[in-house]
């Protein structure tokens, strides 16, 4: 079979893998979709930054994996042949308290944690090697590229929105509008948000954000944009914030434009923050939540939740490309000038 | 001015008063509006079955007022003449734990505690005294029939529901669908609920939801409800339910239908519920809340989100009459095959 | 090896058995100390009444077990041979939604659901086959009684009083003192409640929660506990309530005698209750809490704070039997007149 | 009668006035205790700085008023002659939202906003003219100078620790041993925290904290202290810290020492904060909570469980001055190497 490496240096590269057998408690997936994520670019495109759990180990990339079980290995308990599923991209020891919560994310095993696409083969390849306690149940209703976007991009979102509660007694603001903020624009308005404003530095973005029907309203990144939220909500602020982009001017307008009472959740990784506690946090009653990644049973109850609104994540997907052009794909994703950015298989590559 | 009062034998009897004088941190309003609540048919127009809080002192009933300042007294610090206000039902003594909280409904204070309609002159009549402290701002997008009934009915659903937390997450199950009910639904509605259930014995109730495209799916009062739920819902039953009936059997559906890790919140009053807490409750590990009409600050923050969100409770009202058909609109209220019913003066009253 | 069973008719029968092999992810115990739980008196000592997941299938009883590992089979990642484990009493198939959420309790597959002394063989027994899923590390500081406790009876209060939330702001009333309202008692002491207060209806357990000095007031069970708790608390009743007798009555107490604002949770098991929901829940808008045991998460939460609080499960037990005289500890326990009462090997016996 | 007033050059000037005379809803207070907070040396004693909320207005000061009602004005409801009352510390309008949830510290009205001490007459005076609706009442278990403590100190520590929850499952870290610091360890004492660390650059500080009993362990504030925190947790961090220093590098080991799941809150005033958020919150989904004095029903609270708690604010007291001796008091504050410091009256004087 083939597999993409990412060497570092802006490239990715082709190369050939025996097709792994599945041992005890695993399977072999048929890869479908395959989507690229903003840390693949941050982290290892360019450069291989990361450490620890973000130290690429030159395996197969891809942390968001989508396909189909075409073999299970002995001891499987609930998954077959045939059956279509998502990947909870990062295989925990299964047995330490963080794995015990579902939140294999932080598994505090050094042995047995392994990220999929950065310290264990990933899901740029035509099969892939998984557990079977990584898996998802991916619906019918769901495409491949559908699922391919629920453990990183949307499981993030939905875990962050989970964390400071989103109904229709809320506007939000989102600062970033990269996939993330994207998926949480989407979900917000499922959850039922009043009205959703959404700031980036990329008219692009912007355009997208507005096309699609995400963003009420749409605002570039700029000095004055805390005050704008307040112009936009007669004075008042956003009741919840939701920072995207990792950026500290961006953090800070999150929690300046937010509403006496209101709640910021902080998922843009990288940098720093700074703000006064006095004016921008304590004397409004503020919350300012951390939040990464999310729990595998919460991804479950996205994926019924997506279901139930008839959502479909591949609505963001703007650009897919078959394995052999993977090259292509990453290079597109690294100028952010587009949506998300898939390799598909199969049913899914048109 | 006129004034009616409700002697217990299913009449209500208009009589003559004195225009009273507003003293200190009071106001004199004009009524504009005086909608009728479930429990002034139940508590005092067929029987004065009330006692304590519900006990009716031959006072000009009504107790969901709405009107314009003619004269405010000395010491009024924010509301002035010409002032749209609603009116919070209950005048509580204002310095007990409980009104601080601003919980008036169930002030501490047996000197001072007194409800409009009940132990104090209420809203079915042409002038109302009230106190500045009860009063709640009328903003211009809604008319004063939408505000007579933010105190009472939406007050009590918007708080239960504050309560239990409602928004896209949820499929929710109404059991009731009288006033309380209706504007439950229309809450849930504007919360984000993915999907509105009601249940009614009335088949009117029924089809006024339904018209009103308040709920989603109606069903009929009777001994399955519990599993038509269910089988609404995939068998995992709804994420949230809301018990507006006050019947014993309503309340075990409300429980029984809701689903593991679920809340249900009671708001119908009277009479008992009974249960099976192993397998109802405890098994699934749901939760019930109790829930009393709300706080002075929390209708504000209501009527807010009334405007943000275009909904007009008016709406609800299926019937208005001038103050000198009282008497028909107490009837009707009586038969409960109608919405909301209103009594009405000058701009309202068409 | 021996192994003891519970026909059903008061007594329990030692039979003799192959000390079982582990396989993929499985280990064997040396079994330390066994105790025994109210459910097994109520569900199979005396009758097999259960059904589901209380349902007896004649294996080898007991699911409070604690012991050393001597042999593990392969796949295992964390534990090894020599270390002292606690087992969380449910093994579940790992992967459904529940299981993923550590509430093994809940599993949802009939096939792989199997409780430890239900339908699996339990602790009573000089050894035990378990999967190391299912195992909780003791630390030295406790001992294997301490850990035996650990699964069912504390871990099922701790569960109860993290939902409802104990502190110094709070009174407490424990309604019904067998084996898990003794551990509630245990639990609020550290978590720093202000006042415990204890009914029961035998003496013996009343005397036993004043002299370990459990409860700073006990009261015997009787119609008018409601009112003696609110006299005990000038007038306001607790701020939260645990009941743990299952009792219809000791329900409405639990829940009438507590104060405006306040929680209560259920955790005692079978029957009913009813109460007025308008005065007993509603005006004093209080919340009800069901509860089912812990996740396995909870549980080494709950084993972190046993030692920084030195607070040893084992001081419960009054009686210690070795496993030729099983029989004796059933039947001691069956009368309700004792402590906790564990089965104990080696080291633990004396 | 006499008063003392700020004027803002490091000394305090005591001039005569007339008694006050108690208008509608208001009364008289015979001062008995006045303590100094830190806020006062911060913003008025040495220079006037504070703006807005802290704009000091040339009144006479203090604003940690308790005394004995002497007279009372027309309407007053609650409070009688002979009552020992605590005062609010901030008189608000009394009808906006922030003071209909007992919040007056973030009322909203210009007009009516008059913090005692900053723009209304306070404490430091024979006699204080206080609005019947911002007394709370005085138990007599508690002293006046017990009772001078809760509104600003004690009631902004508990309104922190209430949103952040403490209890026996908490290690809390501490930073900043000043007046509210030292109250913050006071209440995790009695909510039940399991250990208490505090940090301060004063080494007179750290030794009271621990001649008090306050703190588990004391460390001087320093660059290594999150790492000396971690030390003392098994390397887990605190489950809870209160920052009370408004210092950036304490603001930064405060969240840096919190355990994954963890809980800040930040009480100290001024300045800026720093931090990481990958690395320092949202890795380990901690939240921060800002917070800002507290409501008057919680103040309510606070009192009951302070008698309940036995636990008694004056013992924080290092000094007591008479009027006549205020510029000692205010002068010895200022040094910081004191508790706290308290201006006292009749009984209370010695």
């Amino acid at each position: 079979m083939q597999g993409a490496v990412l060497p570092g240096n802006s490239t990715a590269e082709i190369r050939s893998y025996a097709v792994p057998e599945p041992g005890w408690g695993q399977v072999l997936l048929r890869m479908k979709s395959s989507t690229i994520c903003g840390s693949d670019i941050r982290a290892i495109y360019r450069e291989h930054l990361g450490k620890g759990p973000e130290g690429y180990q030159g395996v197969i990339a891809g942390h968001e994996p989508c396909g189909q079980i075409v073999q299970t290995g002995p001891g499987c308990r609930r998954f077959a042949v045939g059956d279509r599923v998502i990947v909870y991209h990062i295989s925990g020891c299964g047995l330490c308290n963080d794995c015990r919560r579902g939140y294999m994310i932080s598994c505090t095993s050094e042995k047995y944690r392994r990220a999929y696409g950065w310290q264990r083969d990933g899901g740029m390849a035509d099969y892939l090697l998984a557990e079977e306690k990584d898996l998802v149940s991916l619906p019918d209703a769901l495409s491949y590229t559908d699922g391919a976007q629920v453990a990183c991009g949307f499981g993030t979102a939905y875990e962050g929105l989970q964390k400071i509660g989103i109904s229709g007694n809320d506007a939000v603001l989102i600062t970033g509008l990269g996939p993330v903020g994207m998926a949480t624009a989407a979900l917000c308005r499922k959850l039922g948000a009043q009205r959703i404003f959404g700031i980036d530095v990329l008219p692009e973005r912007l355009q997208l954000a507005r096309k699609l029907g995400l963003c009420d309203e749409v605002i570039p990144s700029g000095p004055n944009n805390a005050a704008e939220i307040l112009a936009l909500t007669s004075g008042r602020g956003v009741e919840r914030a939701v920072e995207c982009s990792g950026h500290p001017d961006a953090r800070a307008t999150a929690i300046r434009a937010t509403r006496r009472w209101g709640r910021i959740v902080f998922l843009g990784e990288g940098g720093t923050v700074q703000f006064q506690p006095s004016a921008d946090l304590m004397h409004d009653q503020k919350t300012i939540y951390g939040s990464w990644v999310t729990s595998i049973w919460r991804m479950e109850e996205l994926v019924e939740r997506l279901v139930r609104w008839q959502l479909f994540p591949s609505s963001l997907v703007t650009h897919r490309f078959p394995l052999a052009r993977v090259g292509e794909a990453y290079a597109l994703m690294a100028t952010g000038r587009c949506g998300k950015v898939a390799v598909c298989f199969d049913e899914e590559e048109s």
